[in-house]
């Protein structure tokens, strides 16, 4: 496959990782990078172990306190005393980062949202600034609530109609492991369940996930995106108290559900996602397996497991699959198949 | 999805379960089958029960005794009494029923090469026989020697000229698995081994299914292709009572090597393949595993699982894939990408 220049919107724990892992692929170049304190463009390739050490320490960036509809608008926002990309030689201040980014759009064949805590519809919201800037390439998400899935679907003719291949979802769970059970089905005539369980440890990693910490305290039946998001990191670490460092999710709103019904694999409700994390051990309080039941031609039930190793970090199987998918991308979008495509319809390349 | 139209050539064991299967699917519609006798094409969709029914206890037709050289040129041809498609009220005798699929290719979507048995070359000369009848869409089949896979990439350019998108070893191994194992490599930045064993048990399933169980034998260190399809049924059943009914394969030469560094997920010599066939129990001797090993980008050795539940049949597993990944080459060929396609680089439809 020919050379894949992408773009890297936030530089959180799932940008900067993301830039990270690209070095270790050999088609993938990262050419631009942004945050709300500004973007660094290289068509030649970003220096990426600049702008690692740029950022390190980013606190929570992936979080905009004062709201995702000025970041929508504007650049992209964090809070906290970070220094972000700007701190990098590469990079420039900029009052609108993602607008720089569109208006290099031509030069860059996919755009990765690593954006997880806004609002539901920041992502949909800057897919259109992207359409209407005139971008046509990929646009990738890491996205996980499945609420989000549908307001995508419907932007799919504007996608078209701007030659936008959209892949949404295409991180660890929804992404690898709803790709895990869409293939897993494939021993069954009528799927009647599907069981998907993760286990993260996340005690070096914290640090640098603190946005994804957030965004599952916001899956805990008390909160919600938008009271989490207002929650000050005094009280996010008084919530991890009371669980002993341990929280342990059930019946998730992850999306990995819509995107199985969207591909005719089975019925949203019957999509279980549940999970445990600890941010007190890196070692994983639970394997991540995936449980995919059905009924055969021949008229058996069973179940077909998928498992990641207990040594993989939540990193590597969001970011691996990320990039993976954001390959399969470029590949359909040159073909010319443009809308909105979700972890269930694409094999991520390699 | 729009309705696929598909044909399947051969009416073994994987011919007659994939039209059985294929009942299951809404967008799938049968419109032609053939063997050495004969030929049944119907655009309305063929009755599949009778067609069943008619082919029900066909002995070993999979194989052709006489040389597949021959088989290519004409008809289809099989050994044994049985009676074969023409036993159908659809279908009518041919001497070169293959010409025949040829002739009604534009109202093809997918040709399903349900023909396991045949020389190494005999699938890309099949091949060549379409694209030079004008053939333009699907061909998809469930071989398994890696050699061939290199003899279909030599056509490519023939392929990209006629419009013929090639989907090669698109059963369960190669094929479910291999997909799987490139799905399991999403966590890892290199991948160090993969390693496939499955499970067979095929006692009721065992009449209908001589030709894989030949196939199989083939891959013996004592056999090849051609000493297999020349042994007679007293000899494979000698080799089976020798084996006390259960024959252990190591180190087999699958194609799921050649499709994994296709895909650049690994080297072909990191991939292994072995497993164990009980003809004389249902039950699956060993649960059929795939586990693949590599490093992560922040330095971790781990390995993913993937497992098929104890309950599904070789044939579930096989017709299940193969007419998920014939939906997804449809859709390929439909969006204008032709050429050779393998597990690894497409999620199956489902």
């Amino acid at each position: 496959m020919d050379e894949i220049t992408f773009a890297v919107l936030g530089t959180g724990g799932i940008g900067r990782r993301a830039l990270e892992v690209s070095q270790h692929k050999d088609a993938l170049t990262p050419v631009a990078a942004c945050d709300r304190h500004g973007v660094a463009v290289d068509f030649d390739g970003l220096d990426v172990d600049e702008l690692l050490a740029a950022t390190e320490g980013n606190i929570d960036n992936e979080v905009a306190t004062d709201g995702g509809t000025t970041a929508a608008e504007g650049g992209i926002k964090q809070h906290g005393e970070d220094r972000g990309v700007v701190a990098s030689s590469q990079a420039r201040p900029s009052e609108d980062s993602i607008q720089e980014i569109i208006d290099h759009g031509d030069r860059i064949d996919a755009v990765l949202l690593a954006l997880p805590n806004y609002e539901h519809d920041f992502i949909p919201r800057t897919a259109d600034r992207f359409a209407e800037g005139g971008y046509a390439g990929v646009m990738i998400d890491v996205l996980k609530r499945s609420r989000v899935i549908d307001m995508l679907d419907d932007r799919s003719d504007e996608f078209e109609e701007s030659g936008i291949t959209f892949i949404c979802g295409a991180g660890a769970t929804p992404g690898l492991l709803t790709g895990a059970a869409a293939l897993a089905a494939q021993s069954f005539v009528e799927v009647t369940d599907v069981d998907i369980h993760w286990g993260v440890g996340l005690k070096s990693g914290y640090e640098d996930n603190r946005g994804t910490v957030r965004e599952d305290i916001a899956h805990l039946p008390e909160y919600d995106i938008e009271t989490a998001r207002d929650l000050s990191d005094a009280e996010i670490e008084a919530i991890i108290d009371d669980h002993d460092g341990v929280i342990e999710f059930e019946d998730m709103e992850h999306a990995d559900d819509v995107l199985l019904e969207r591909a005719g694999v089975c019925d949203a409700e019957d999509v279980t996602v549940g999970g445990i994390l600890d941010v007190r051990n890196d070692e994983k309080p639970t394997t991540t397996t995936v449980r995919v039941t059905g009924r055969t031609f021949d008229g058996e039930t069973a179940t077909n497991t998928f498992q990641l190793g207990d040594e993989t970090s939540m990193e590597a199987n969001v970011n691996g699959p990320a990039l993976g998918y954001l390959k399969a991308g470029v590949r359909r979008n040159r073909a010319g198949e443009y809308g909105v495509f979700g972890p269930a319809d694409l094999m991520p390349g390699f």
